[in-house]
């Protein structure tokens, strides 16, 4: 094993590899369940907001800009911790939240499994917890359109 | 919101999203526990192969081929179920496992977390469950050489 990956997975320096397009993907979970709620990327602009204000805090490459999560949905997440994997190239942040973090409505974006007896398929294994057409109104431009993809 | 956006996150069609090199990133988890163990990719034929044989199988991108988790090190990961999240381009894994899933010795990859006080450092979150070099031996050219990263 070479000295440098050693270092990076022994060491007790963060040291975050951001990838090519200075990006690192985040695992985001509940704290207290463990349950995945969401995967999206931060640049480092965006780990700094999130270990200073302890909100989580993401970078959007549809809109090539930060965005705080629930700023406009108000769905937001408090930041309880932030670890990394052996490499150092993804992170796993654990937050509180009140309510559901995908912009579809459900508590965790992995809302559906692929059927055992049908690999082509899935099934709905969550409940709704808020309607997004009131969280974030019924322009035409919507959610999807208008913040663009996986603004929650 | 687009019709095409709609159809992904509503459907109940299976349609996972490949980025331009062929793979998806895949979050794997205790079934029993929620707790994330790794993130790795699975291309289209790993993805079939794990459906199939119910065994977390991946792609390395190192060495440029799949790889059937614990085929070195007995550490294999059993499938329980696969979601999907609202935009198809992310999986979730829930495996059941017997022992440490991270090459280095630990349960998870993630044994380590950013220390508060200090942002730019690192404190131990978990015990060493097994020693590597007892596992994947001694060769001078080790699993971070031989087998390429995150030969686990």
């Amino acid at each position: 094993m070479s000295a440098e990956k050693t270092d990076i997975e022994e060491s007790l320096a963060f040291r975050p590899k951001f990838n090519e397009q200075g990006l690192i993907p985040v695992v985001t979970v509940d704290a207290a369940s463990n349950e995945v709620l969401m995967v999206a990327n931060m640049n480092a602009v965006a780990l700094e907001a999130t270990l200073r204000t302890s909100k989580g805090t993401y970078y959007s490459r549809s809109r090539g800009k930060l965005w705080v999560k629930g700023e406009l949905s108000g769905h937001e997440q408090k930041l309880v911790e932030v670890l990394v994997d052996c490499d150092q190239d993804c992170l796993l942040m654990k937050v509180e939240t009140k309510t559901g973090q995908c912009h579809v409505g459900y508590r965790s974006c992995f809302y559906r499994r692929v059927k055992k007896s049908s690999p082509d398929e899935l099934e709905f294994v969550a409940q709704r917890m808020f309607d997004p057409k009131e969280v974030y109104g019924e322009s035409k431009d919507g959610p999807g359109k208008s913040n663009g993809r996986k603004q929650q």
